[in-house]
């Protein structure tokens, strides 16, 4: 990938970089950059649940970023995942850190891209330094509570009596910006308000503003958001080819009905990307039975949003072909985690 | 005093360590405590402003717990000094925290308790080990921020945009009760509510609950507490002789009005015990001339008030008369501070 980035001229790359995005904060700063050098970026992902399989998403960003030249850092925020955790006691966040780095590293193997070119790093091994705590300190003397507040509304677990590590988590989030020493910082949209409290107070601190990349969040199956609590809503990496079907055909998918259709969504944002990555063009096959007129190729959501909206395209069928091709993806995933010594993580995770 | 402390029955031990004080939480841990060996404690100041002569208050008792044989350290807490002092740099704050512990030291000799049975701590010494650091995380994962504004009240700046800085100041106060590793903490009765904070938060991090003891606040001589916005309220350490009579002229003191009376107060709470301190008895002279009746010598503060109460002492005659024993306890303080190395360090701080 790094001789695919020599050959690219800074506008591929900034092509590259943004596509599939929602937003982009500093799209100037970065073609500027761009002009002049490679960036480096991070991503960062509180271990705090199981990963379900809206991840790829962002995993197949950073396939794009890796195929642009980016340094690219993956945060594994384990003081964020306590601090927002409640009561998991930092045992069970220390060993849920090592089962996300195990689960990341094979989605990006399933996908294709090579680990060699990525940087993990866990928060804890700089956020406790004597540095870092005292940035934090002086970040809280001029963040004001309802600031803090509001950049987390949308990150942060909202309960009944707040506690007080909902407040320091949207600064020290900024702070990982400075001590990863990186010129941007990539995740969901969700993270929008938390992004922008950065580019606020990092300079008021003597530090830079980083650029932000953001991708748009896939709705879960039922058409809402992803959701730990319902588990019907998503599907989680490690679940078996039986639920993967299972759950799919129980997701919400009105015939001819393109609006908050989380089928089609996982298809737009995750299936097209992960097999244009993969197999170097993007194809989905929806399988239907020689007698309703056999298989049909798209290579682009728009001709398949189109015959669904025009009922071309039966749910039953579309669910059925979504199964098949994501239980492609996630084989390999179900497979590493199949070693002894995973399953003994997964268990204490 | 190591010798007299061990002369010294555990009742007497508690006696001198209670003499005084507004309120102790604990007493019975204390008298418990003290039937099996002496105690250790802590006293923290917060280098913010110019001390004032208020600060003479726990100086005296810190005199008291030496002589019960306690261990006392002192903490000079350079980064609440910081969290609660929003525009002053961090380098303004070291400055400080110097100055102040060459003042709380030359306060100490200047009332006769020996130096070298205490111990001095920056704050900033440990509060930015990862220790410390995620103890702090583990708090405010159980910390609602309600009970941290509450706790920090009447100590913490109210400002219209609250700062987080404020509402991690009691949970870091608490944290310094474990660090120190002490029986018991000392301060004004101002800090009560951090003090039930600490009570209440250190035993679900699994650490001990301390012994708190408060001494009372002394008015200012406007009658209210000292303030530093309000310059004639308050006398700071520093302030020359000709100051010092200037203030007390202006303090507040009605002829026969023992309520709200800061001069009286100040007479009680600091020029009685210092003298007791130094002298060995309790000894206040209220001069006069002769043609009004010559000076009166008293050795207890009932008596004062009383006479003060019956009109028997003339308010102008009162503030005179402490003018005089308030800047023979500060004239070896002035001195210490007129050495170039100091004056050099006040005019930095």
């Amino acid at each position: 990938m790094a001789d695919t980035a020599a050959s690219l001229t800074p506008e591929a790359k900034f092509d590259l970089i943004s596509r599939n995005l929602d937003e982009i904060l500093g799209a100037e700063e970065l073609k500027k950059t761009l002009a002049e050098r490679d960036i480096s970026l991070y991503w960062g992902t509180a271990p705090t649940g199981k990963p379900h399989v809206g991840y790829f998403v962002p995993m197949s960003k950073i396939a794009d970023y890796l195929q642009a030249g980016c340094h690219v850092t993956i945060l594994l925020a384990d003081i964020h995942a306590f601090l927002d955790n409640l009561k998991a006691p930092i045992e069970l966040v220390k060993s849920r850190t090592k089962y996300y780095e195990h689960l990341v590293k094979a989605m990006l193997s399933s996908i294709g891209v090579p680990l060699d070119k990525l940087k993990f790093v866990v928060g804890s091994s700089y956020e406790l330094t004597p540095e870092f705590s005292m940035d934090n300190y002086r970040l809280a003397s001029i963040v004001t509570e309802h600031d803090a507040k509001k950049a987390g509304a949308e990150v942060v677990k909202q309960v009944d009596s707040p506690l007080l590590s909902g407040l320091l988590y949207p600064g020290m989030q900024a702070l990982d910006e400075e001590y990863l020493k990186v010129d941007a910082q990539f995740g969901g949209v969700d993270q929008r308000k938390i992004f922008t409290f950065a580019e606020k107070y990092l300079p008021q601190l003597g530090y830079k503003k980083r650029i932000h990349l953001m991708n748009p969040m896939v709705p879960g199956l039922q058409g809402t958001k992803m959701s730990s609590s319902d588990p019907d809503s998503k599907i989680d990496l490690l679940d078996d080819a039986k639920a993967v079907q299972k759950k799919l055909k129980k997701a919400f998918c009105e015939e001819g009905n393109i609006e908050n259709n989380g089928v089609l969504s996982f298809v737009r944002y995750v299936l097209f990307p992960i097999s244009h990555l993969r197999d170097g063009k993007a194809e989905f096959v929806v399988s239907r039975p020689e007698q309703y007129g056999g298989n049909s190729i798209y290579n682009d959501f728009e001709s398949l949003q189109k015959d669904f909206a025009d009922k071309k395209i039966h749910p039953g069928d579309l669910k059925a072909s979504v199964a098949v091709a994501l239980n492609r993806v996630m084989d390999p995933i179900r497979e590493t985690f199949a070693s002894e010594e995973l399953q003994k993580l997964t268990l204490e995770a």
